[in-house]
């Protein structure tokens, strides 16, 4: 009962009222009823069935008792401390109901209802409501909109989720916060499947009060969790999400999570379910995997990569070794380990030293068929080998996939022994269906985790190396400004809308970033004069406030030789505009000289809902969209974050200088990111987007240039 | 017992006989035992337990009964008619064995025993050896390396594979051909799992004899066999699979295979597990998706997608429908929908006038949260909803994510019931572990197939899909050549070696393919004349027998303008040369206009050794690595054919004028891919291959020119 006890106070506020919440001395139930078919039955039932140690209050108008329990109507004036309830009532009787919980003194409420803010604007007016209540009374609110949450090791579960009708509840270390009470079920139930457990699993629902990043908190700062779940639909605040991920980093505690949202449909889905908006995913997925966030695309699969991390460690180098005695299994798991994002370790020497007397002539070490070898001095010779493997510092994770054979269950226990003493994170799968049931409960009682499908074997192997390389790669920190205070005050002080060609490339050379120098011309007969100025061959480009695409509106004429190309390329971009885009005007000609060679690329920045803003670089050219070649972080980026940008680009071994090219002048390109991400964080929201499309990347020494910008500005 | 009286001859011998091994009237196990630690025990064992009704008869040197049915010393002379054998015997006894099964004129013989062909040469032998006795006698081989077969109709197991160890044999309707034992063995688990099952699994080993064709044959042509499952490791013969996957087709019996053989690894692993030869994966799944062979990466997908196509049958479009009352699962599933190559459908006016009442305002109709709906009408909202789903022909298949719920066995047991009356393509998804068992109970009680995991979910949908659309695209047939006789015989007769780029182009023109008219130059003095009867700017070339990668070697020089530009080109490519490539000779130089605009593609073709003659078509340029834009064909390909490759290519959208570009030339790219498919075809394995790249692709109506061109022809 320590866990209950507990006095130690949290920095943050919320984080020693949720110790309150999910280690409660007693708990009330609003909506109490002896009926399981009703939400509030079902949480008296799972209450009483579990075992909780505390006192259970079950709250209702007029029963004198629920479930042999003693009933009141209110908890407000019983004299009885309750740290927190839960509310299974119709909208009707909620602010009632909330108003008798505050008065009363309880620390935090769980409130199980649906139809507010996911339904729209009345149900977000009628959720505030319950917020201002909570407030008032210095309640904390989870949900609307959830299932409530179980702590294991108190034996407590407060909620409705049947996944709490059947078997013990899965005590362990693994955090859980969910914003989908049925996915919530599901991932107790593979738990309940795998031996794994958990310290608190709970759901936040619409989050109008306590949200994942409470949660997150919490987990951090809890002694019991280990790794912490999350299964997310929208962040309240990302810059704070990533701050927790940097401390859970130091903290050696594992985030895993999954996001809905990818997708189109996705992204209106979240809405809908939990009023969550989901902001860019491609942000988000750049932002965690800077912040040694692990992103999963499977719920289910939470569990088996956390309890991997729990219970198998975390692998020291980033490549895999496969064994298995089906050399079907084998073969297959060779293909799908690329596939997976994986690499197969070279083993040493030493480990070719003990393998090779085992195995016949000619057979490949990693992935290792193991099937049909002969007993090596009364150890199987499979097991030695798997040992080897693990004495290997060049391999970082072991696969072992079981295959059917007689006397399985008592080999797999060895399997699984073995991987236990080694100290090697190995992951042991299981293909087969029901046939192997003794297997794995021979797992769970020598208590090594296991997975039952190659895909999850595979995400397991996969968080695992990504975490270890996590590990190894802290989180960046925020880079000093290499633009002048000045230069960013001025730029904070310009107007509202779009940003022309002219005065985007103006803003950009005011904070160091090279641009061609390109006066507008107004007149046909002013561009010929500068053209003669720069030299033939030029660029001419059209201006006007109204483009967006100028090479789509025929806005961008290249290569002009001379005069009569120059005057035909005026009257195309004019005639060009007007077909394009009615009504827009022509503010004039920009000309430029025209540069030859050198990489075209895109840099940019963005304003995300979720964190803020976003610094983008990538492929330009004509193949833009079909190279789709873009990486982005979180603003601000110093260079040496930028170059590990430009590193993931596919165009990466190009600009490197692959077939004999020149390479191209990447410390220019990386310095042009991280002004951008200056300028960026400087504006903040007024900033909405600013493209440099093309920079024009130089030979290494020569710079890069920017070609052509525009930028967009709110008030 | 129908099957075993059946005396229909099909065309193919191997056909008839493979009938008399699967549904023989009498087996015979050689190295029979009473131990079921020995492989000969657990096949006798298997053969009592499952309850075969034919004749059993074990042979033993000196046993007078195993596990009390009568045993003989050998079967020649006992006047017994045995129509196959299994062979669990060490090496050193199986000639002898085989032997006297071919004396005794049994049909077949099945051989358990490893350590042949896939452990090298001497084990080649040994196995060349089997076959020869068996071909002395009449008698066919499977295996050797494999573990029998099973026949569930008959109640017949002639394995030694512990997955009959447990429940009954599952029957059904899916034929198996399987080169892993143990990854039958995990098949035939996850099928009594799911309520699936066999007309026939088997495995086939090395295919010294029987091999994979023989036993789809045997699929195609069996009643009871409504899907064909494959496991291959190699083809013996890939146009002998194409011209059965055309059959299959016109039959109606979806193939679905898993190959090993994608990576490196999986490769060299097929080798040594059954001696394989993978040959090119690219080339294999271009194969199959050109006839209707269903791919899946994950062996255990086989049961789930084959089963689905068999119960819920072929969606009639391609679009899905995702339905579930879990908001989370229906976010995560919209979210990984598109990421599996599924489109969700858009449903029609109908659907929309059914849902709308039912749903909260604003509410995504597809993917579907039917989460807390009210009830209408006395029908559950969800299921009218999924009725309406079934109604809309917009939608080819729907899938049901299933969460946990109260009563979740009986509204399983609807939404089952609703989909096997629906007859529309429907999969069943039940995320949660064993929780959710009665619910999987239910629906195979009631016949419905379902999947536990969204990736199988996913992959029975798109197999379906993708099953669908084959089915409205049947495999395209032999088209007619549009080379000369004269011209291919001709083409025939070159020599062998490489071919250098003069000389391919001479190949090429004489074929109708353009290319630019090039002479070699062997000294400086003559390009020059070359260059100026050509006019400036031209292209100098190197030509070098040893120069593979003329571009690496800085043996293409571009945009020369005048005479010193030419000659100090030539020194460039000579000093190239040299320093590239120790002692290659540099031939002369070839001098070509310089060409500007169009599109550099890259089209060729290779000797595959599973397929023979295959054509490609890609990407070219100097960003066609970063692309890695390439589509393939087993040769010869109308140019209807090529235009479908050229259509999925990334580049497609450039080349039909994407951004108000003039669309290329389409028809005379795949005129190109045509003919050069055909002269492929027409070489046979002499042309090691052949690649023309660039080939300069102009505008509409402009034509396609062959800018370079390399062969390799062996003798």
């Amino acid at each position: 009962m320590a866990p209950m006890l507990s006095s130690t106070l949290a920095m943050n506020p919320a984080v020693s009222t949720l110790r309150a919440i999910f280690s409660p001395r007693s708990v009330a139930v609003y909506g109490a009823s002896a009926d399981p078919a009703k939400f509030g039955g079902r949480v008296m039932q799972f209450l009483l069935k579990h075992g909780y140690a505390g006192r259970i209050v079950p709250v209702h108008p007029t029963a004198a008792e629920v479930l042999g329990i003693p009933a009141l109507p209110r908890l407000n004036g019983s004299g009885i401390v309750v740290d927190a309830c839960l509310l299974a009532l119709p909208s009707a009787h909620l602010t009632t109901a909330l108003e008798d919980a505050g008065r009363a003194g309880v620390r935090g409420a769980v409130v199980i209802t649906a139809d507010f803010a996911e339904t729209g604007a009345e149900g977000a007016a009628r959720q505030n409501e319950l917020v201002t209540i909570a407030r008032r009374h210095g309640l904390r609110l989870i949900g609307p909109n959830c299932l409530g949450y179980i702590n294991p090791p108190l034996n407590l579960a407060l909620t409705s989720s049947v996944a709490l009708a059947a078997g013990p509840m899965p005590r362990g270390t693994i955090g859980l916060a969910c914003q989908s009470g049925s996915l919530m079920a599901s991932l107790i139930s593979h738990a309940q499947d795998c031996g794994a457990g958990f310290s608190v699993a709970a759901t936040v629902g619409n989050q109008a009060d306590i949200e994942l990043c409470d949660l997150i908190e919490y987990f951090i700062d809890d002694e019991t969790t280990r790794a912490i779940c999350l299964y997310v639909e929208g962040l309240k605040d990302g810059r704070r999400f990533l701050e927790l991920a940097r401390r859970a980093h130091a903290a050696g505690k594992p985030i895993l999570a999954v996001k809905a949202g990818r997708s189109e449909a996705g992204q209106q889905l979240t809405q809908s379910h939990t009023a969550s908006l989901a902001g860019s995913h491609a942000v988000w997925e750049a932002a965690c995997r800077d912040h040694a966030v692990i992103l999963l695309d499977d719920p289910e699969a939470l569990i088996y990569c956390a309890d991997f991390l729990i219970r198998s460690g975390v692998p020291q180098s980033s490549t895999i070794a496969v064994i298995s005695p089906s050399g079907g299994t084998v073969a297959v798991t060779g293909d799908r380990v690329a596939a997976a994002g994986l690499a197969l370790a070279s083993p040493g020497a030493a480990t070719e030293a003990v393998l090779r007397p085992l195995l016949p002539p000619g057979r490949m070490i990693n992935p290792l068929d193991v099937g049909g070898l002969p007993r090596a001095s009364g150890l199987d010779s499979a097991l030695a080998a798997y040992r080897a493997f693990a004495a290997d510092p060049a391999i970082g994770a072991i696969l072992i996939a079981v295959a059917t054979t007689p006397q399985l269950e008592d080999k797999v226990r060895q399997w699984g022994q073995a991987a236990l003493e080694a100290g090697k994170p190995t992951a042991i799968l299981l293909t087969p269906g029901t046939l192997v049931d003794g297997a794995r409960q021979a797992l769970r009682d020598i208590g090594s985790p296991f997975t039952n499908r190659l895909d999850d074997a595979l995400r397991v192997l996969r968080a695992a190396v990504d975490y270890g390389e996590a590990l190894r790669n802290p989180p960046p920190s925020a880079p000093a400004s290499t633009i002048s205070e000045i230069a960013l005050k001025h730029a904070s002080t310009l107007p509202a809308g779009r940003l022309n060609e002219p005065d985007t490339k103006k803003l950009l050379r005011s904070c160091g970033i090279a641009t061609t120098e390109d006066m507008l011309a107004p007149t046909v007969d002013k561009a010929l004069a500068q053209a003669r100025q720069i030299g033939w061959p030029v660029v001419l480009k059209g201006v006007s406030r109204a483009l967006v695409h100028k090479s789509e509106a025929g806005a961008v004429q290249l290569n002009l030789q001379d005069e009569a190309a120059l005057r035909a390329a005026w009257q195309a971009i004019a005639a060009g505009l007007s077909t394009h885009q009615a009504g827009a005007v022509l503010d004039g000609c920009v000309v430029q000289p025209m540069l030859k060679g050198g990489h075209e690329l895109i840099v940019g920045c963005r304003w995300d809902a979720q964190f803020g803003p976003v610094v983008i670089v990538g492929s330009g050219g004509v193949l833009v969209e079909i190279l789709d070649d873009v990486q982005m972080a979180v603003a601000p980026v110093s260079a040496d974050h930028a170059k590990r940008l430009i590193s993931q680009l596919r165009i990466a071994p190009v600009l490197n200088g692959a077939r004999g090219r020149k390479p191209a002048d990447i410390d220019a390109l990386a310095d042009t990111v991280a002004r951008l991400s200056t300028i960026a964080t400087a504006l903040g929201p007024r900033l909405t987007e600013l493209d440099i499309n093309p920079l024009l990347v130089l030979e290494a020494g020569r710079g890069a240039i920017a070609l052509d910008g525009r930028a967009t500005l709110t008030a």
